[in-house]
């Protein structure tokens, strides 16, 4: 690596705009979501150490935890070698990622015949309780 | 779950037909890269048990590991909640998923500062010696 890198050189051209963003439990290596992020979002997540996504379906910055308080303190912030994907090695506040109340949001499997199985997880919280609109 | 689901009901249409497909080193946990991956590519990849992407730049199916050597042999492959993402699982055959001869793609950091770091990964091949064309 002798030419000298920033948050300039990332690649928001493939994905109109965005680039994809894994989050991943920094002390158990588990994957808990995967989203995406416009350059403001990676810009704040980066200053503030905590994760701010963009949501497509609502087509704004999402504070992943403003409504939940499951926000996700970053503890590190890799990125590929095309520029055009990161992960975040997060603590994830509350242990729940998804707002199924699991831990995480791959909770299921797809098996060899392409069926959905359970892989056995319980959910950490009753939706319901914590999204109240 | 009272709702039997399968690979019909994984979502592509919020991205034109893809979803976006994780490689995670089965015994480490490390994410190794992300890709992205039609319906095609699915089903050959859940009915094989090799990862098979959808090459956005080429238009076509990667048969990943195909110039390399470098295969994918996926152990589990998990699906999120809203159905349009997936994480594989796998044995990443040779040790290196990425183009750079890498173990992972994700080898380099964002600092507080917004500039790219090394982890202090060294590469397993020599592309050159790797890609010959």
């Amino acid at each position: 690596m002798s030419e000298r890198l920033n948050i300039d050189k990332v690649d928001f051209t493939k994905l109109d705009g965005l680039i994809c963003a894994i989050a991943q439990d920094y002390r158990s290596k588990e994957i808990l979501m995967v989203a995406f992020m416009n350059r403001e979002a990676l810009e704040i997540t980066v200053k503030t150490g905590r994760a701010v996504y963009f949501s497509r379906s609502r087509g704004k910055l999402w504070h992943k935890g403003e409504e939940s308080g499951n926000y996700q303190d970053v503890k590190e912030i890799l990125i590929d070698c095309d520029q055009d994907a990161i992960v975040l090695l997060v603590d994830q506040i509350g242990g729940a990622a998804c707002h199924t109340g699991m831990n995480t949001c791959f909770y299921r499997r797809i098996n060899r015949s392409g069926e959905f199985e359970d892989t056995g997880k319980i959910p950490l919280f009753d939706p319901a309780q914590v999204y109240k609109k």
